[in-house]
C-alpha cells in the first residue's frame, strides 16, 4: 500500500511539473478533463457494480479488467482540481479548496480501494470481490457528500 | 506487438460480453462515453505534444507517465461505438459502421504506436520520444481524416 501511495505522489508530483498554464489553457479544460475521466470512471465501475448486485453474473476476469481501468483512471482528476477551477461548470464544492488536505485524503483512499478491488478480483472469489466493491464503493459516496453538489 | 495485439482483442472479446444494454443503457450514454475517454486521451497526449514541440522541455519520467495514460485510454473507446450509437450527438462518420474492419484497424494502430511511445519514452532519448510522437500523432489525423466530422 505504501508503494501505492508513493506512486500516486509521484504521479501528483510529475503533474505539479507542468504549470498549471501548460496542462490546462482555461480552467473551463481542466473542469471538462475531471469531468471526462469521471464519466470513464463511473462507467466501468458501473459494471462492476451490476456484477456486485448481481444483476450481470460475475465474471472473475472481466471484473479484473474494469478494476483495472478504475484503478488506473483514479489516478487522473486530482490534478485537474487546481487554484481557479472553482469557478466554471463544476459540481465541485468550495471546500475542495477550503479543505484541500481532506479532499486529497479521498482522492487517496479512493485509489488504495480500487488497487485493492483489482487485487480482489483476481483471487477470483466472488465474496472478496464484492467485499472490496463496497469498500471502493463507500470511498466514491464519501467524497462525493462532502465535496459535489447534487 | 502481437501479445499487445492480442490483449487488445481479448479486452474487447471481454467488453463484447456484456449486452450493449448492460455497457450503456443508452446510445447517448456510449457517445458520451467515448467522447470522454478522447478528452482525457487528448490532454495527456497534448503534454507530450508540447515536449516533441519543444515548447515544454522534454522530461523522460513525465512523458513516460503520459504516454502510459495515452496507451492504457488508447483501448478503451471503440466499444462505445456500437450498432444504433451513430445517430446521437456526435462526430462520428457513417464510416464507422460502413467501414467498421477499417475502424477497427484504425483504432489498433493507435494502441500499437502509443505502445511504441511508452517505450520510446523509456529510453530516456528525445529523438526517439519524437519520431514515436510522430507516429503515434499520425494515427490520430489518418483515423480523424477517415472516421471523424470536424
Amino acid at each position: 500500500m505504501k508503494k501505492i501511495v508513493l506512486s500516486f505522489f509521484a504521479f501528483t508530483a510529475a503533474a505539479m511539473s507542468f504549470s498549471a498554464a501548460a496542462q490546462f489553457a482555461k480552467p473551463e479544460d481542466a473542469v471538462k478533463y475531471r469531468k471526462a475521466a469521471f464519466t470513464v470512471t463511473a462507467s466501468h465501475f458501473g459494471r462492476l457494480g451490476a456484477m456486485a448486485q448481481g444483476k450481470v453474473a460475475f465474471d472473475a476476469k472481466v471484473a479484473a479488467e474494469n478494476a483495472e481501468i478504475v484503478a488506473n483512471m483514479a489516478k487522473l482528476p486530482w490534478h485537474a482540481f487546481g487554484e481557479g477551477t472553482d469557478t466554471a461548470d463544476t459540481k465541485a464544492k468550495p471546500e475542495v479548496w477550503k479543505q484541500n488536505a481532506k479532499f486529497k485524503e479521498a482522492a487517496d483512499k479512493l485509489q488504495t480501494e480500487s488497487v485493492k478491488l483489482v487485487a480482489a478480483t483476481k483471487t477470483g472469489k466472488e465474496d472478496a470481490f464484492k467485499a472490496a466493491f463496497t469498500a471502493t464503493a463507500g470511498t466514491c459516496k464519501s467524497c462525493h457528500d462532502d465535496f459535489k453538489n447534487k
